[in-house]
């Protein structure tokens, strides 16, 4: 019998995985901290603060996972990059993984981060090649994370995947980040200051970015692999993109917010590994994507966030 | 007032670093768990599990150190390469180091490894030049908890440095290393089987080792810094040179063992930040100090370690 653990299940992609997974014949236990939502019925859900490593020791050993995919840590916008609670999420997945390992656990995936990439170092990110030096406090502890999983996992055979999440969009997203906040202002037809907008990124749908770590979780391949669409679009055509679908072109104010220092002209995902080796495609165009977005921000963009 | 929080402080290193902090103006509080030998008087003794967070974090509130000089890991020999307990050593870093930051802590100094360099590029070792590849477990782990610390202590202003220690000897050794097993063999009038030695290797006395990183605790030295001799000896030198202090140059067969597969032909530090930064010298020549070392041992070998 496959029993899935997530943690973070209540988030913007441990949603998505919850959909993908219904699909999948596997018990699902979903790790909870918020009750924002109810979880499907045939999540199993827990409500436990994985920073006590006593709580994640005894659900673990309550609920014995084959396999655990782990996708919770600091994620509030803003936040996420500089705050202390980065380390104490490697310690707590730490604890975790050890925990797994140690109550017969036989595959994990951990959700990783383009932000361990060095951003300088060209743009198109090789799992294998770009170097791994982190500018942020969260990079830094994705990546360390990341490094002791796949030693550990060596000495201790158990199968491991480091998923590195590009930038996605979607349904759920915080209101704060990007697209939903593009989308807001136009359906309030507010004005929205951007900056120029020049910067590429790779841009994934989160129901994308959840089938491919489910894909990934059930499969066996190993180590860090890219989760991406492979294709660089600039900010300011995702931007205006949604304004056209929206009827507004005229209320993004393109180049009336400056360009953080640091951000680099160019970063998106090598998917050699996510095609070839888990055979993985996206579902979601950027166009049908950001189409079926504003739909649902349309109906739920009336009600608090 | 300083208060110094010292881990590991009944060790092979945390000894030394109890004398050498007896000749500074502080209050000294160490952490030890086993109770095999009396702490100096100066010495408060704490006997906490610091793999239980709730323990570490209890000692922390409790002392509130200005300085934390980090020892404690998994160094029994042949366990410490490929042991699980080092990824409970990074958890249990992490959650000493956040707690020390929360408590007003404003100096650390953490233990590291020559492990964390790459054996295959060069062998004089430089901090921010050699490429960190590590092939153990060990030296992975080290090498993850010294990035966290880097990312987390520019975050919060706290001052940090990482001591990446080489090789060692001296009194109160583990006696199955290569010094202690190579004179007590000798003082039993034993043979000794060795590798053929050839393999060069950074050696420092104990009292060395503890004099300079308490030295590195009481400076402004950040980040990572080598603590060797910069000088490397061949162990076929230093188990011949054992030999004919004691006067049995017939007792060692070189040559009987084979080299450890991955072991590298040279392993030395560049000394260069200890010596012009930290300004710090060595005491004992390597001679002295295996003279010294074997007139422990000829005072101690008959007792049971």
């Amino acid at each position: 019998m496959t029993r899935v653990l997530i943690t973070g299940a209540s988030g913007f992609i441990g949603r998505a995985c919850l959909d993908a997974l219904a699909a999948r014949d596997a018990e699902v236990h979903g790790v909870m901290r918020s009750s924002d939502r109810p979880a499907p019925p045939q999540v199993q859900v827990h409500r436990v603060d994985l920073l006590d490593s006593r709580q994640a020791e005894a659900l673990v050993a309550k609920v014995r996972p084959t396999h655990l995919l782990h996708l919770a840590w600091v994620t509030a916008p803003g936040e996420s990059w500089t705050s202390k609670l980065n380390v104490a999420w490697v310690a707590a997945s730490l604890n975790l993984l050890q925990a797994f390992a140690e109550s017969g656990g036989a595959r994990v995936v951990m959700a990783g981060s383009c932000a361990e990439y060095d951003w300088s170092s060209g743009g198109v990110c090789l799992e294998k090649a770009t170097p791994l030096t982190p500018a942020s406090l969260y990079g830094t502890c994705k990546n360390a994370l990341r490094s002791v999983l796949d030693s550990f996992a060596a000495h201790v055979k158990l199968s491991a995947a480091w998923a590195r999440i590009f930038f996605l969009y979607g349904p759920h997203e915080h209101p704060k980040r990007l697209v939903p906040s593009v989308i807001r202002s136009i359906l309030d037809r507010q004005p929205v200051a951007c900056t120029a907008g020049t910067q590429q990124r790779d841009w994934l749908h989160v129901s994308d970015v959840g089938d491919a770590l489910v894909a990934l979780l059930f499969s066996d391949v190993q180590g860090a692999i890219n989760i991406g669409s492979g294709r660089a679009v600039a900010v300011k055509d995702v931007v205006m993109r949604i304004a056209d679908l929206l009827g507004r072109p005229d209320l993004p104010r393109l180049g009336d917010l400056p360009i953080r220092a640091g951000d680099p002209p160019l970063l998106t995902a090598d998917v050699t590994r996510l095609q070839s080796e888990l055979r993985w495609t996206l579902r979601f165009e950027l166009d049908q994507g950001l189409r079926e977005t504003i739909d649902w921000w349309r109906r739920h963009a009336a009600q608090p966030t």
